[in-house]
This record gives structure tokens, sequence and C-alpha cells, in this order.
């Protein structure tokens, strides 16, 4: 998902200068696929102050192409705050000024957690390909060492967007005593099989470019680009709606004329290739397989004979579920189909359905609508006193 | 587009064996773009009688992946009709026992008309990727020139979806008196960014491939088949609507459990490798880019200060307007659009839309009320004696 922040740099509103930390795990980890990782790391960051109680602290779960550098910014790149620093500092919905918020790049990153980039003891090269499929369950167990290592027995929410949301809502039902509240935004139960379909081309479009060596594109010193240009390109396609597409670009023709040749003609192309190309500078071809991977396999109510009710009759968080009118990638009738499980369920949730035309990438804007419902609702939350 | 027919053989109903023909063009086409052909060919298909009165003829366009083999069967591949055999034959909606169908492969196709796989007379080797970008325009003029040549003067019909249905719309414009009914289906008046995005994308997969040598890969003896593959899974992610990819394959694993690997692993993974390889070895990639180009090019209504009514006014044709209610790539609001400006026109047009779960591929299907409409639209249209 795009990482760009709308919200202007107000440095009394900001978290300010932040430093990612590292959080070393000797407990060997069994993951669902069954691999064991005897060591791993997470790296992350924190903003505010964990209160007396312990009781303040809000774990943020990142989406496909997030990390851990959710708000402030880092020394040396001041103008770049992190991917939520609309929604997250003094002030703002998710409040500093209250809450100790912790946001950490999942495990088999590319941003500093064990990952494809770490060096695997085994052979004393990068894990690459070699690097096991993680699932979301997977993620939350790591995060739960986490806040072991904090000394966070329960977390005031967990909250999240699309990949994250999934994070938040698979939480509530591996942990039930350790989260207060969810935030699940812009996410679904499971995917569909279009969502799939869009991973699989992403992923055939990575894994056929002839510089993706099996993925040992390191050992060979290239990376997939033209792949993984493509994977960002279709990703940007189902972020945005055609509403909002229309809006930004309509058919402008970036030279005023038809060329009649394959360079870029609508400005459309231009956007899309300048996403693709600043992404593959960014990001990890073997990441991003693995994190689509765990997109595909999310479906908390499989293990419960495919009754998501039943799955999420365990829970004991309140939820907040989010969604956007124009999103496609996972439209409000996958939260509602969240939403209606835990009504059967009697679960405590609320729901709001924000009027946007921006797509999925909603969940990252600061749309006042929805700032204002994730304000008032962290407002509500009880925490200790700091 | 899929060219699967639903229907079953039905001898009685089938035009039976059919055979290709060629005409050879010697005047010189001048071409949107500015390049002129000073010979090109068509080849083309006919089914039913032309009459007397030279007044039954109705033109089928096809859409991207189509081409001229609509109906029938061809000598050695009996079992497999052409693209719209449930459409066109006798009793059919397009009943060849009144009407005299001409199908042609467009300009810029793979399948024998003049195109990038044809011997370019200035360099003895393939045009390839020196064969010019072709418009609807284009199409629409050579498709004159074949009515010329079979000595109709005024088609009862130009028909077509997708893509198709573009062509039928422009011939109204560019030749109002030589169409007596238009039958677009499943169309828009324009593309949307979202559309020419999905466009970009798989131009980009095609020309990424290492095998895509700048459109010169029958020199090196290869296809970029990672490439157009790509480009045919995304396109049939498009094809088909979000529901009826529920209701074929859910999220059924092939192997009746997770893998943790990037082999298939969800069936409709299976199902867009199938489709995409299958694509591969009957379709030239150059082809595809130019006829993804044209897509993006259709625009009737920019010559006319981008008032659609303002292109339609000058037509003379009557319309059927057809849409499906689960096609997103083409919605029926793309399609009232069409409707709306020929309204505001004051032209006469029917506009059907059908319920459908099956997406844009609904116009390929024999869906009853579709076939059922289209069945007595073209009794509505008059003939003289055979």
């Amino acid at each position: 998902m795009p990482t760009r922040s709308m919200s202007g740099a107000d440095p009394a509103r900001s978290v300010g200068l932040v430093e990612p930390r590292i959080q070393q795990f000797d407990t060997p980890l069994r993951l669902d696929c069954g691999a064991v990782l005897d060591h791993y790391a997470l790296v992350y960051e924190t903003y505010g102050t964990l209160n007396a109680a312990r009781d303040n602290a809000v774990l943020i779960c990142h989406a496909l192409s997030g990390d851990h550098h959710a708000a402030g910014y880092h020394a040396g790149d001041a103008g770049k705050p992190g991917w939520w620093d609309n929604c997250i500092g003094p002030g703002k919905p998710v409040d500093t000024d209250r809450f100790f918020v912790v946001s950490a790049n999942n495990l088999g990153g590319c941003a500093g957690s064990t990952g494809p980039l770490t060096v695997n003891p085994a052979t004393g090269g990068c894990y690459g390909p070699d690097f096991p499929l993680v699932t979301v369950r997977d993620w939350v167990e790591s995060q739960a060492r986490l806040a072991d290592a904090l000394g966070i027995e329960c977390w005031a929410a967990v909250m999240g967007g699309s990949l994250g949301g999934m994070q938040a809502l698979q939480w509530t039902v591996d942990y039930p005593t350790r989260v207060r509240h969810a935030i699940v935004i812009a996410a679904a139960a499971k995917l569909s099989p279009q969502n799939i379909a869009f991973n699989e081309v992403a992923r055939h479009a990575i894994r056929s470019d002839t510089k993706f060596h099996a993925g040992r594109y390191y050992e060979h010193g290239v990376v997939p680009e033209h792949g993984l240009m493509l994977a960002r390109m279709l990703g940007h396609i189902t972020y945005l709606s055609d509403d909002v597409l229309m809006a930004k670009f309509g058919r402008e023709l970036r030279d005023g004329k038809l060329n009649y040749g394959y360079d870029v003609e609508f400005q459309i192309e231009s956007y899309l290739r300048y996403q693709g190309e600043a992404f593959v500078k960014r990001f990890d071809a073997n990441t991003y397989l693995l994190m689509t991977k765990s997109l595909d396999y999310f479906d908390p109510a499989a293990r419960f004979g495919d009754r998501l009710r039943d799955a999420v009759a365990r829970t004991e968080a309140k939820f907040l579920v989010a969604s956007f009118s124009s999103d496609w990638r996972f439209s409000p009738a996958r939260s509602r189909e969240i939403v209606r499980a835990l009504l059967d369920a009697n679960r405590d949730v609320s729901y709001v359905e924000i009027e946007s035309e921006l797509g999925h990438d909603s969940f990252l804007l600061e749309i006042p609508l929805y700032h204002a419902a994730l304000r008032t609702y962290f407002q509500g939350i009880a925490v200790g006193a700091s």
C-alpha cells in the first residue's frame, strides 16, 4: 500500500525523531508451515510512554508493503514521516499523549526484521527464497512475544488496515485475553478468488522475471525489477477506485496528443510507472511474494469449520470495524461479513462505513469523518494514569 | 476475450464447415497514425447467403483476442466451433437463414489479416513491432473497403461486444448511411483510466519480458511467453466478476491443503495459469499490444469537442445497446453513457441491461434473456427476399 501521508508536517503534532529498535528472540518459533526459526529479530518503533499500569499500549500492524516506521521521522529523513503519521501522534486519533504505540516490521519483512534478506545461519548466505512462508497467525505469535519482551500483558488496542486489519482480527482469536480493543480497517475475513487472482498475477510477474533466479537474485547482484514493478503497478490499480483515477488523471495525455507508440501517453501510465519504479528501490521481491501468500492464506474461520462466527465467539475484545465506500479490493461488504459474524456471536462491535472516493487507499489518508471515528473510539478506551 | 462457446454442438443449428477467404487490397490505406499501408489483406468468413437486394448483410466485429472465425467449424477442427457460434447460425439469434454474416480478422491481427506477422515489403522480414498502430477508425475504414469488395453498400447490422461494440459504434459515426442497425454490447464510449491502467500493466508485462527483444522475437525464434501469459491472466480477472469466481472456484485448494510454496495451491491459480498458457500458443504478442492501444485510443467524441452527443448526432442507424449487471470492465454505467448520448441526440436506441453474474464474459455466453433480446431485435430488422 502507498506509504505517502497526506498530513502536513506540523512539528507540534508529530512524535518527532524516532529510532528503530531491535528485539532478538532465542526461543524457537514453530511456524504454521512446520518450519522452525531458532532465532529471529523484530525491528520496531514506539511512540508515547508506557504508563505505570502498562495498560495503554497500542499495537499497529502494517499491510503488504508497510514497515515499522509508522510515525515521526528518522534522522536525515525529516521530510518523510512514517506511513501513518497523520493518524499517530500527540493530539492525533491515536493520541501518543495517552497511548504507548508499538509498530513492528513483520517477520519475513525487508525493513530490518528477520526475513529473506537476513543471513540464514544454516548456509551463511541470505535466506532468500528459503525463508519459510509465514502466516498472519505466525505474525501474531511473533508480536505476542514482542509484547512479552516489552512487558505488555494486554494491548489496549491492536489496530491495522488491510492486511494489518487481518492481524488485528487474528489477535482477538488467538489471544482473546490480551486485546481489549481491535480496530479492523478495510480488511476481510478471507480473500476472495479475485483477490487471490490479483496476487497470483503479481507473483507470476516476479517469479517469471529472468532476473529472479529462483529467488537467489542477491547472489547475482540483480533484482527482478520488472516483475516487482509490475506487481506494484497492478497493486496500485486495486488500491484506487475508478472514480478517483478519473478525477486525478481522466484521459489526460502527457504530451497533449497521441504519439502512436508504447512510451507513456496517458498520465495514468506515467503515474503507474513512477509508482512501480519507486517501489523497486525500496522493497524486496521475496518479501513481496511471501506477504501476498500470507494474504491468500488468511482465513481464521478455517480452523472452526469455516464458520467465522465460531472463530470470533472466543474473542473478548471490543471491535471497531471500518470500511470505505469505494474500496473494491476489500469492499464494505467484506467488512460487513466480519461485523455480522461478531454480532451473531454476541460480541461488542461498532461499524463505520466511510463515504470516500479514494478506494482502498482511504485507510491511509486523513479523511475527516474517518479520523473523527478513530479519535472518538480511542478516546473511549480507558487507560490508567501515566 | 475467451473464445469458448457454451453452446452444444447441434449440427442442425450450425453453419457447418466454413472456409476463411482472403481479400487483398491495393488501394493505399492512410492510418490515423499517419502511416500508409500500400497493400493489405483481410481474412474473413461468411455465413448464410447474400440476398438479391443485398440488404441482409451483418458485420461481426471481434474483440481484443478474437478473430474472423465466429461460427461453424474448420475442417479438422470439428470439435471447436467459432467464438460466437452460440449466437450465429440457422435459427440462432443472428439467423443465417435470413442474414448474410461477415466476420473479418482485424487489421493488425494475428489470424491471417495483415499484421505484425505479415512480411513487410520494405524489409522482407515480418513487420513485427514496425506494424503501425491501428485505431478503431482504421478498422472501420478497412471493413468498409471489404464491404465494397463484397458488394455490400449498406449493412443490415454491424454488431460486436467489447472492442467489437466500439467498432459498431464507430461505424455509425464514420459511415452513417452504410449501417441500418448497430448492436453495441458490453462496450464503452471510451476507456476509463482504470481500463487504460490494466492495459498498461499488460503491455509492460509483454514489453519487459526478456524474450520480447523489442518486438523482434520472431527473429530470435522465441516468444515473450511469460509476458503474454501475464497479460492474459490479468485480462481474465477483469472478464469475470468476483461473484462468478467465487461460485466457480471459491477458495478451493487443488491438493486439498496448503503447501506453503509457490506452486499452484488455489484452484483459481490453476485456472489462470491454464488460460495464460493456452493463450500463448494461439496469439501473437505484438498484436496483443496494438489491440490494447486501439482500445485505449478509442474515443469517438474526441473529434467532436469531447461531446459524445455531437459525435452520435450524425448517425442514422438504429441502436441496440446491451450491458451485463456484473460486468465491471465495461459496466452498465458505461453503456448508459452511450444510451444517454444517443437519446440526447434524438437517435433511435433500445437498451437492455441483462442480469448476469458472469461479468464481461457474458457477451460471449448463451444467456437466455440476452439471446432472446438479440433474437427479437434481429427479427425486427427488415430484409428483402433471398
